[in-house]
């Protein structure tokens, strides 16, 4: 039901640099190419435009373990990650859909990241409050509007707020052949309207909350 | 993810006339082309071969009132639906997809239906014992997996047997213009393909149910 | 996974007077006690502590017709709701759980609520932006968290924003009978806690957003 | 919306021995005691009275990497699991909810499991087919029916048939102190009777199709 959306420019509160980290769970390994990373480095390119710099995290090449804690195991890459996290205005979940579902790799992160929860219990209010989140979803067909509701809740609960259009995606019409995807996504224009306004979006956004902070009192 | 899949005759057990009723759930009323509607008639078609003659009954030109019983007013079309489901062999859950959701209409059946849950509770057994479902969808773009999963879980709990590969669906590419959708439906390999597998699918198993039906005990 | 969070006081924006709007979708008519109904009244009295003002629609009360269009019939109960939804601050979407899903009459108000999508088209911005959304649920048992995020999902396509923990529910053990929902529902402190820092959130971004709206250029 | 089914037995199809293998999908590692774990035991109890035999494989002491194919790596543990599923009547998916999804090691199986789908392609005929599929979930609270769906629409397009109440399942009331969900469980009345209700349903099923499989002609 998403259709091209039209893009205006829009007045943004007073310019401050930014930072935005994008967690990219394809399964594929690098250097093979990812739909779902390529996508997030075209919204990357569209924040640069509103002073936002960021990277891309791809989770297939990282070590991060089953469990619930921020430390798994002496070679855990996630501790250094969710240190990232903390640093960024903006967090971005960039997921395949698999089977209607976000990845394996997404959903290991947001088992882990449940930690963060944890120690919102413990300290009263979360360390993800005043961020903005994003997210990116490409997959061969069907799926990416569940995938983006499942994940948003996800984002909510841990303190992140949700601007409008909060998602960039693709996906196929059914029984489309898998090796015309790339093809086909970077010629959609409902996905390209979709990452300007993502981005517009996201950085106001993030801009408001930097100047305006929720602070709790005492 | 779905691609069109290799379609085989199967031997069948022995032919037993067998019928099937198909819940039609699009917004738009007669006489609109409903796409679920045709893709409907597609099936019905395809289980006549196997000697299972069915009808559509469009939802949105029936009186449907909110609630939860087996009749909540005077000039309430449940009733007569509800009959029709005991009689059949096969239901067939039919809707398009709105926002990722089955419609409105078919929600509005999955709360009535809910009569037939009570009436479990009360005989010890549930009516819909030895019935198979099957399922057809259509949407724009996204949703029909969700949609096709959610459905199911409900099919299950109410008493129905589903067989493998038990949906038809088409859904188009992100972004797809609304006034292409009936062509590209008519001409997607991959929901033929389906439609075949599942008339197949469900006359097997619903011919099965018939000669070797699962009977309580007492 | 919700356990009942701390709240803190939160040093808010400029007061502002503002409104909210919540739409309740039970499938039960009036005088009968409707939970959502319940708990929707509980974060209006929450809400006022931050000078906000609303009140509670109940849908089954009132005609909305099958369709995507602002106006339906004559006697269509729609645009008179779509001009409120058009004045309010804050937005509550409110709904039952019914086989893991919204309710019918939430769905229905989606596919109605879809024409400010269209409009969106026309006049190349939506006429929610700078309005913030907020979600009630509750359930026999089980279903709040996809039915959170799949009004999220919705909620955001139409440019509304979404503070953090958004949402405020309540479901019960499974097998728990229907008799106690509410008694158990009054008594939960996890409910309670969401309640608090739901109106808490809502209130800090409406205001921030009304001090501060996204304004478009040209 | 489930209450405590009543359980009556059942005249079953000529008895056969059959197998169940169950995957049991629990973030913790032996010998942590696992909700799903128990109840999928609690399960295999059930079916061993239909003459059913199985077992459990816990998939977090296994070593299953990211990836689509039979075999990703040297010290791959899926072959010799996809192995076992292949000679199993009955395959059981066991997970616990994370954050209203099936845990990552219940994704991870379903993206492995992938190639029997592609097999499927390549032969014609699901290698699956003839097999009856079961689902067991555990979560504090929230999400079971969910993950009970979208499991239900994979395990369909694989080729596997559904029995109805295919699943057995338990959650708790929003807010409940995770220290005492094992307790809960144990002692809740709905979940036994899903128990009974699925071994019976599982066992009906599988002897029927192994008495009369589907066999494509040629």
């Amino acid at each position: 039901m998403y259709r091209p959306k039209p893009h205006a420019a829009c007045h943004m509160p007073k310019a401050v640099p930014l930072t935005a980290i994008v967690l990219n769970a394809s399964l594929k390994h690098e250097p093979t190419l990812s739909n779902t990373g390529e996508l997030s480095e075209e919204l990357l390119a569209e924040l640069k435009k509103y002073d936002v710099s960021g990277k891309v995290i791809r989770l297939a090449d990282k070590n991060i373990p089953v469990g619930l804690t921020f430390r798994e195991s002496e070679d855990d890459d996630w501790p250094a990650i969710a240190a990232e996290i903390r640093e960024a205005d903006i967090l971005i979940l960039a997921t395949p859909v698999w089977w209607g579902q976000r990845s394996s790799l997404m959903q290991r992160v947001i088992e882990r990241i449940d930690a963060f929860d944890e120690e919102y219990h413990e300290k009263g209010r979360s360390a993800l409050y005043n961020k903005v989140a994003g997210i990116v979803i490409t997959g061969n067909e069907d799926g990416a509007l569940h995938v983006m509701g499942s994940i948003m809740m996800v984002l909510s609960w841990l303190g992140l707020t949700l601007p409008p259009e909060c998602t960039a995606y693709w996906v196929g019409e059914v029984g489309n052949p898998l090796e015309g995807d790339t093809k086909l996504r970077r010629a959609n224009k409902a996905t390209k309207a979709m990452v300007k306004n993502l981005a517009r979006n996201l950085a106001y956004h993030a801009r408001l909350l930097r100047h305006h902070p929720m602070e709790m009192e005492g």
